[in-house]
């Protein structure tokens, strides 16, 4: 049975459930709070003001943002405190200037001494102390410096005799999303925790200050037991959760909250395939679940109420049809889906299917509630 | 050295080569001359009614199109003959009587029987004969009628008898894209042309009209050499081409007209990683090439003129950061490139790529001449 608020709605669109959304936003920040540090959501998976009124504290609170068009969009929203988690670089400083002239603080990232010195020349040159933090490497990943790496303390020198504020460091244990179970996401929150607790010694230690000490990456958000000695937390991609997510234990399927509405368009009998209008422009081209335990193909196949149908999922996707077949461990039965029957989808990765979307319809928490639409946006 | 017309630009963006992608319009337009038959490009690529006064016959003769969104903006550009091509379903009908009554005359497309009741029945209830394909499947890539399906003339008669036109039979070798090789290409674009043909000889043995023989794909548009009996042919990706397509010999690298531009913004010097703005964000998660002989990563980088650094790819992408490094096969040495060095960089799969981006920065023929901006949309 369709729901009938969906009978309008042209597919594939996104869908995102109010209340699991919620759940999974108070989860994190109630835990923030038992660790005794200040939340800074990462608005890269949701970019939407409105979505961001729940998901910041007061509606309002710092944030994280992994582009400028991130940070000039909230910035006119009303939001005053941003960080931009992404390397800097000389071209990007004329925007992080006009952000601070219209009154917004955005603290930006660096790991070498070019880009402290860009920082601290563009803070120089336009009368604005540029408040910046020293990424730390705790796993490989991808960028930082190591926390026991001499360029620390002379990077953070650069920074404060040059003009710019050194505001503290930062890591991000992006190598917890390779990393299964509860078990192992408590190892590498802790080793996150280690290694920007001992950049900050470095820098107090040559006489630096180091106000902020920021850890995060939704996994080991979840997992850490104890953060002494760190300021703040961050994360993203918990808002929605999704099957990346889940395949390695830091969410449950019943926590995902972003679906892909679609329509079934068609059949190939012989081969059991459905097809359905969700390619992978509605998806994503992101195949994360291919290399975990359980490969999900393009997503989880439920019916339009958001109930997994056992043993479907979209096995492939061109540019506009998706192919939702038998997973290959499956035995049991699968149901016949007559054309114009709508699912939903199940993404592997919120944060790569939802930017291929301009908006979302928003399943209220009260049961039958009319739909409510927010915007979202893309670009740099 | 940086191109002085790039400096303006916030990367990453898309960049468009001109006068490779009028190249490579030609050599289709050419080659469809040759053949005998008429062209109706797929406007899926580009998404751009500026890109599509130059794809199509006249700048704006017979196009293709994957979304109604895609109909919907092409046809108030003043095109009026679009073919939908993705199997049609009830819920979307209303927008196609839409499109009717504005003047475009939109074709539609299926393969059962559900599909043409529903056709026929809202062409009786607007008052509008909706024409309509029916698709032929040559290679079980995905969707259609096998050529010797008894329900091809049931199909066809429901449409008839109910009210709506058949105007014939259409094909998309899409297992071509998994055919490496002219040869290999030129059987596929044989099978496809004799699966619509054995299609339409019998529909017209069973009484029923088929002025309409469609065939088409990049690699099988470019190696047909007989188009006996097909009146249509219809391909996309070439405007621009991809890696994937010079992976199976569709085109060469030199061929590829769309690409990234993107920023350096920092190192891990032990690793050879320089790492850049681009991430998947900017370049999708198409891992097309990963399949194929020369796995190029997310793609070949270039200085920022366009031309191939040997042995450089990124070779993985996070949402707002590419890791560019030494191809796995590469031996020789690999340049350092500083923060803030732009390069450009060529995509796995153009659509993909393109569909990330809302607009295009065209560099021109005539060397030296401003760059040019054209827009993009995406949608449903």
């Amino acid at each position: 049975m369709t729901d009938p608020r969906f009978s309008y709605l042209q597919t594939p669109c996104l869908l995102v459930d109010e209340a699991r959304m919620q759940r999974n936003i108070h989860r994190l920040s109630d835990h923030a709070v038992t660790l005794g540090v200040s939340l800074r959501p990462h608005l890269k998976t949701t970019k939407s003001v409105e979505a961001a009124r729940y998901v910041l504290a007061d509606g309002n609170g710092p944030a994280t943002v992994s582009t400028l068009a991130e940070a000039e969009v909230f910035a006119a929203a009303g939001i005053r405190d941003i960080l931009y988690g992404v390397g800097i670089c000389a071209s990007k400083l004329d925007r992080i200037i006009a952000l601070h002239r219209a009154g917004c603080r955005v603290t930006v990232l660096l790991d070498c001494a070019a880009q402290a010195e860009a920082v601290a020349s563009a803070s120089r040159a336009a009368g604005i102390v540029i408040p910046a933090l020293i990424e730390i490497d705790s796993d490989g990943h991808r960028s930082g410096l190591s926390p026991n790496d001499p360029a620390l303390v002379e990077v953070g020198r650069i920074l404060v005799n040059g003009g710019a504020e050194l505001t503290g460091v930062l890591c991000h244990a992006g190598g917890s999303y390779g990393s299964v179970g509860r078990d192992a996401h408590v190892k590498c929150a802790e080793q996150e925790r280690l290694a920007v607790v001992q950049a900050a010694d470095a820098l107090r230690a040559a006489g630096l200050p180091c106000p902020v000490v920021s850890v995060g990456s939704t996994p080991t958000a979840h997992a850490a037991k104890d953060l002494t000695g760190v300021t703040e937390l961050r994360a993203g991609v918990y808002v929605f959760f999704d099957l990346v997510m889940a395949g390695i234990g830091a969410c449950s399927v019943d926590d995902i909250a972003l679906s892909v509405l679609t329509t079934v368009i068609g059949h190939q009998k012989e081969r059991e395939w459905t097809i359905c209008d969700a390619g992978w422009m509605a998806m994503s081209r992101d195949r994360g679940t291919a290399a975990q335990r359980v490969d999900q193909g393009y997503g989880i196949v439920c019916d339009s109420a958001g109930v997994p149908i056992p043993g479907l999922i979209m096995v492939q996707a061109n540019q506009e049809h998706g192919v939702i077949a038998r997973h290959p461990d499956f035995k049991g039965a699968i149901p016949t889906l007559p054309v114009d029957t709508q699912l939903r989808i199940l993404p592997n990765h919120a944060c790569a299917t939802a930017a291929q979307h301009s908006g979302y319809h928003v399943v209220p928490k009260e049961a039958g509630a009319p739909l409510m639409k927010w915007s979202r946006f893309g670009g740099w």
